[in-house]
């Protein structure tokens, strides 16, 4: 029998289906140094125990991010093994703290399948929640992937796709952020005086630094995560593939971008929820990362007076630095843009 | 008075000495997420405090072959500092869970000696100890490298060549692995169903992906291990070696193949020993890594109804896939191989 | 108003100024365990809480360079965003252990400035201070920069050049060393036999081993400190520069010398002052950094039986091994020297 997983192909998904993943992982400050090392966060409350403990957190929480990514990285083997592309990210919530010495595990259920029209691939949909190990939720998002058939003659599955939000509702934030003391929150220390209130939609935002990314960067990161997407790690391979390098993890961009972003919302301390993300062109090593971001709306979060929330559009560019705000024309993304992330953070008010 | 180490020559080693290698290491969280990210582990006991936590360990242990690098690298300063080649390993096991926060040590016994006939080096043979902080043994293994003479004309030692056992008997296996709770060893966590029972002798496992490294990677995980043996790091003077290139460390490439084989071998959570181990051929960076394992023997250990030990060859290639099982042909190892390692895995009954 | 911090220029820095640098960062083993995979760290009291629990300290203590890169780091957005050149570092005194879980953050006091001839530029001389979570410091040292002006017609500020020591008394070392148990030091474990009488006064010590530099290790290193100077990370931009590559930040070269100089100072383990440095030449990835040292001076310690200090003047150099020890010829470096790096270590008596 053979013991190696293949993964799976569009037709063994079934709606309804609930997949527990494999490799729970105990987070720690390693995991915390090596993600910093990689990015360059720099968010005060993540960064420092003392400055977390002031503002309410017993410590510094981990970047939620990381969380993000660890959770994605065990759906990989059994989700997008076989795909052929990461189409897009809806509802991302984060639900609860995280501290290093949490771990984390993640079971996805498969909310919608669409077969092409070809019949070589279908659209997968899966809502993906992470747990930590006292069985709470710590994240709930929900992907959809093209994923290829293992046989055209496949019978297909009824067409299913899902309704999904455009924007997570404000009342949704905030669960996994603790009330914070404001009167202890140092601006000076955290970076920048900008407050909720110096916000408007509208505002847009150059984060000026640029990032070269390295190969052993992306794979050590995407390592880190447990994620064993062969298009990352196998440049034999990858070297007959039509792109002909290796191919970063979308989420390694999000990361850089995050990171980027800090130079202009320094205060921005907390990704609350992911409304969409699109990951528009790929990105290789030896390319350099921009982005910039817009304000797209404002709202407070209801019952909360410490924090509000910020819906932001993040683009990031390759080789492009983002002075002019590169974005779409018309329907085509700009030369250069290689992602479009939109989320919600919470700020101090 | 010269202030730096020479390393020793040939001449410089006795028969029955026993070194005291420098350099006490506490391993850390910190290690653990680096190794991980360096090799992409996903073993769930390894990964998760709580999965350990529910078969019987207090806490998630150290991967076995990261306590045997942090062994090794204390060694090369003083054994094979001087080396022309790493010959081969015998006789390796595991004794005692390492656990974050233990601080290890290292002793090498000189176990035989013989000169080449050329009078221009010779092979020294050592019985390297692993220990922690309170003196207990975690780990052995013998090695034999050829090392240069400081003087053709420095006289011979007398041929003293131990025997070496070819495989660890399965009546030494096991110490390194607390008896584990079986019922609460929770396969799809872990990621495969396949348990002692499932595998049997000849089985031949290709482990499917490949890893691409990076000299970066490699000059990280050899210098977390303290391993200063030049030829790995410095280009300088290596682009004028025949090689012409850094020398990867060869236990990266052991750790590379370990992480590769969870294809496979997801339950087989614990190397308990190493039988023996050839080097067949240098790697260097931008070379993409595969691996296939063979299962050469299955063996119950005594008195444990909970592990079952299954004694593997894993063979990693440099760019070539191993979906043909390449090995030797004749005496002569097939294009690609560079590794041939026989150890002993145990894994749930 | 615009989010983005542009950094400060010229005129913008007052005489006495006193600037509280953004995000306080609280290090932990895996900050320790990155720091040691990149230079290959190999001093015992450092490496291993046992050892350094015989010796009298609490358990292992923070390499003193991790603690001066990661206060450097709080200061670049502050102070050096717009520089020109870092021109030199002077009266640096570690004051206190550090340990994993410390809290440190930062302060410069601005101490001189000195308009350039041509009005487009200024030297600007700071104190920094770093303090730990309690307030008391741990470290403090001066550095001066050049940094553009905003505008060529900006009035000049009163020359103020402050005077420097070219050397920090041995009265001032130790603070951050407790007394140690001489006894229980073990110079095996330790990896050599040389204490502070072994070492005279214009010994020269090649510590033959090369290291080559790879993007990847000096941009994770950089960024672990939370040091953003573009010009480390942004290729994009390099390419059009003088050097038309990224510059590798210059406390990188220091720790790569300093993890370098083991092999022949392995018992020099505490760094206690930093007298001057000078960054002779840039550094760029794939370049082989050598090192050699001379010992300056050497000083008992008041109050101090159980260690001394050595002045040693470390000299890095790039695709250059130091067997000749280059240095300078007439007012000239010699080519391939990089760095000259004036400074105290204690070592035990």
């Amino acid at each position: 029998m053979a013991k190696t997983t293949p993964g799976r192909y569009f037709e063994d998904f079934r709606l309804g289906e609930v997949i527990r993943h494999a490799t729970p992982r105990t987070v720690t400050v390693g995991d915390v140094s090596l993600y910093d090392s990689l990015y360059g966060m720099r968010f005060a409350v993540q960064s420092s125990d003392e400055f977390a403990r002031k503002i309410g957190y017993p410590r510094a929480p981990l970047d939620d991010l990381l969380v993000f990514h660890v959770v994605f990285g065990k759906t990989v083997p059994d989700i997008s093994r076989n795909a052929i592309a990461n189409l897009g990210y809806a509802e991302g919530r984060f639900l609860q703290v995280v501290y290093p010495g949490d771990t984390l595990s993640a079971t996805s259920e498969v909310i919608g399948l669409r077969e092409n029209s070809n019949h070589k691939s279908g659209v997968v949909y899966v809502r993906t929640t992470g747990y930590k190990q006292d069985g709470s939720k710590v994240l709930e998002y929900i992907r959809w992937v093209m994923v290829r058939k293992r046989d055209d003659h496949s019978p297909s599955p009824p067409d299913n796709t899902p309704n999904l939000k455009s924007v997570v509702e404000p009342a949704e934030l905030g669960e996994a952020c603790p009330a914070i003391v404001n009167d202890a929150y140092d601006f000076r220390l955290a970076g920048s005086p900008f407050r909720y209130s110096d916000y408007v939609p509208g505002d847009r935002i150059d984060h000026v630094d640029g990032m070269t990314i390295q190969e052993a960067e992306h794979q050590i990161a995407t390592r880190l995560y447990q994620n064993t997407a062969r298009v990352h790690f196998d440049q034999y391979t990858q070297s007959k593939s039509q792109l002909g390098r290796r191919l970063i993890y979308g989420g390694h961009v999000i990361s850089v971008a995050r990171g980027l972003s800090f130079n202009g919302l320094a205060n921005a301390f907390h990704v609350a929820a992911i409304n969409g993300g699109r990951h528009v062109a790929p990105l290789s090593a030896g390319e350099t990362v921009f982005a910039w971001s817009e304000v797209l709306e404002k709202a407070e979060v209801p019952a909360r007076n410490d924090v509000g929330a910020l819906r932001l559009r993040t683009i990031a560019t390759k080789d492009r630095p983002c002075t002019d705000f590169p974005f779409r024309a018309e329907k085509e993304y700009e030369r250069g843009v290689i992602l479009d992330f939109d989320y919600w953070v919470l700020i101090p008010r």
